[in-house]
């Protein structure tokens, strides 16, 4: 990682936290199991004051290096400026329970292994922090793990960019954004970046041509300079670049042609943040919170982790309860319908649902997520039960399997900063449990 | 101000974010009214991004400077590493609403004034943001302005201190803290300090003979180095001066004897936080979720600014609900009874109710309060009808009369840091009130 020289420490700039990137890393035999990297075995800023060996922070980058980074998920807010996303004042939803313990023995082959493993296994596997399952709107499956608990809130970090999506497809449904206009209509400062003549739909889709790298193990990779411009603490002395996402953002210049082939990069959704937030006259919070934190009932308030001139990171800033994720989760498996009242317009769910463009999607050169393609900031599976995703880089999911009418979420906090790493034990996870709910009855 | 030269920013430490002092200004002739000076006037970090002169920045000190500061009481978060105070996950206590128009008209006479002046004026003249009145615990006053509604909350400042106190006050009724002995026989770390040989009560009531200066018009003043040692960013690289709360407390160092005078220093309320965290083994944040938040129905969450280490600023970094905090107001005007449940002890709470040392008042010098007392914490009026207080430096207050049966929370962000300029127009109001009430019936 890049290291600049602030006030006589070295700041690493955490990429981790401001952008995600898919790494090629699959293997973590070389790391701390979940069971010993859990954060009660070593007290991160535990005592008062904590142990100088075990004090965290954002400016040294110590707060988000394996294993603490298994106790900064949980409180991110500890060591950065954040925003509320208001559940408002009500009551909130119950979630109807009915348990079921068959599902932590169920087995599954992880991919390339002729092995089985169970369920329950998988969670170890993929350090896990939370995990709930819903089956035709009850909660069967709730587990937590190490640090977290239901009264917590996680990074949630690409995740992040279903919300965004999902935000911009309702504000499509409701007329107040035009897919097929250029991205410079709502956002003229885009002028001259490779933003510049692209459409809201390409934004919304990842089909933008862009020249910009998210390789972490390429020193001189652009993610790292949109993390400086999105680092919330003082620039160093010597820092000549932009300052905030968007600033970043007008910098990005084109490779290739718009609509051509997906490209899995966090720019756009910060800039299709940009776009909704003009195009509602409301910032991704307010957005968040009044079309959907403040309707179904959640538990409790979520928040967004900022830049230095108060931008919401719509690429990776989010951070929820578990329970609150799988009442979203359930909003979208019903189109919108939230306990007999639709929440928001069921075009901007069926819009996820029927996927994105498949070619796309192949040209990306994703060997591992054959056949999928991407919509709305939702990976689409396109397998037989249509089940979609959103992903975090350490193991985060909102997994919803309409055929199953399963929703699965998972919180996790995996030492490789990759979906690389925790894929193959995860998703044909993911497939025995809905097999099995769609074989009860 | 002391200015450090931080990554090329001058970093303006905002003393009033990080202590509090009574400054002797009275005049707020010189500022913009409060109508003139709301929030919406200026736009403060509205627009995606904002127009650059409507950027506030913690790390340049523009977040804190009238009027901007009229906004960021109610956006702390946003600019700073803050903790979460948890509610829990239950339903909110209601509050009874039997609104009283009749307040408005109420009139006063200001402290050395022969002119009458109302209610509702007095709220403009103090600039407050909302104000809300329990009479037998039920609302009878309730009222918002600029930028806060009930689903905000806003910094409380010292008003934090009498959440120490009685936090405090509370493991010193359940046998975990023995008010009798030595800060040392708690914090080993301050033996050497001026607390070496001070006891626990003195601690709890600022009677110790401390070398330290609030005096916010001496560049030399302590409260420049304290608010050094407690800001989160980064440390300037010439910086030479302990890091975080807890490592200055250390270097204070002893003036007088203790038990003789009252001395309003803040650093006792910190070295209060960090007693009562060895003592019972929890921080303040944990404390008061677990004692009080999680305890009476609180509608939101609150929050703590932390230091760079992670210790919540139990001095002034208490964020809160104007609803929340009278919630609080009525569980202390109850002795710690909500609704028929005794949640915190009847002796914390006549502790405080009993009053401080008189004397030890008096030779503080403060002339504008004369014959109070301090004690737990809180500002004891020993009037007739027994009232008491804690008050926050922009006007922050919350103020209970046993007598009237009634609680005023007032929320504000006075021009002027220091009560001495509001305290006129704001305790004969509260007093002309408390008549009015107690001539209802």
């Amino acid at each position: 990682m890049k290291n600049f020289d602030l006030v006589g420490i070295k700041i690493i700039l955490i990429s981790l936290l401001f952008i995600i990137s898919i790494s090629n890393a699959q293997d973590n035999s070389e790391y701390l199991s979940a069971k010993e990297s859990e954060p009660q075995n070593f007290g991160w800023m535990q005592g008062s004051p904590p142990p100088s060996d075990r004090i965290l922070s954002a400016s040294d980058g110590s707060f988000f290096q394996f294993p603490a980074l298994r106790w900064s998920v949980m409180h991110m807010r500890e060591f950065l400026p954040t925003q509320n996303v208001s559940r408002g004042l009500g009551v909130s939803s119950q979630l109807e329970y009915a348990l079921d313990e068959n599902i932590d023995k169920l087995t599954f082959f992880p991919w390339n292994s002729q092995t089985p493993m169970t369920w329950e296994a998988s969670l170890w596997e993929n350090y896990t922090d939370g995990i709930l399952i819903m089956h035709r709107g009850k909660v069967v499956y709730e587990r937590y793990f190490g640090e977290l608990d239901e009264n917590k809130v996680h990074a949630v970090m690409s995740l992040t960019k279903s919300f965004t999506g999902t935000l911009a497809s309702i504000l499509v449904a409701e007329g107040v954004l035009d897919e097929s206009k250029l991205v410079t209509y709502y956002v003229p400062e885009l002028e001259g970046s490779a933003f510049g003549d692209a459409t809201v739909r390409q934004v919304m889709d990842m089909t933008t041509g862009l020249k910009y790298s998210e390789n972490y193990a390429d020193p001189e990779a652009d993610i790292w300079e949109y993390s400086a411009a999105g680092n919330p603490f003082p620039k160093p002395k010597d820092y000549k670049g932009p300052v905030g996402y968007y600033a970043y953002l007008t910098t990005v210049k084109k490779q290739g042609e718009h609509g051509d082939a997906f490209g899995y990069k966090t720019v756009n959704s910060d800039a299709l943040g940009w776009i909704i937030s003009r195009a509602s006259g409301k910032t991704v919070t307010q957005l968040l919170s009044e079309k959907i934190w403040s309707k179904i009932g959640m538990e409790q308030d979520a928040y967004y982790q900022l830049d230095g001139i108060g931008t919401p990171y719509a690429g990776g800033g989010l951070n929820a309860s578990l329970r609150d994720l799988a009442r979203f989760g359930e909003l979208i498996r019903n189109k919108g319908n939230w306990q007999g009242e639709q929440i928001i317009p069921v075009w901007a769910v069926e819009d996820i649902m029927k996927g994105g463009d498949k070619k796309a999607f192949e040209k990306s050169g994703n060997n591992q997520l054959k056949g999928w393609s991407y919509r709305d900031m939702w990976w689409i599976t396109e397998n037989k039960n249509g089940a979609f995703s959103g992903r975090g880089v350490h193991g985060q999911a909102i997994y919803i399997d309409p055929a199953a009418e399963m929703v699965i979420v998972r919180l996790a906090s995996h030492p490789i900063a990759g979906n690389a790493a925790n894929d193959a034990t995860s998703l044909p996870a993911y497939q025995a449990v809905a097999d099995y709910l769609m074989s009860k009855n």
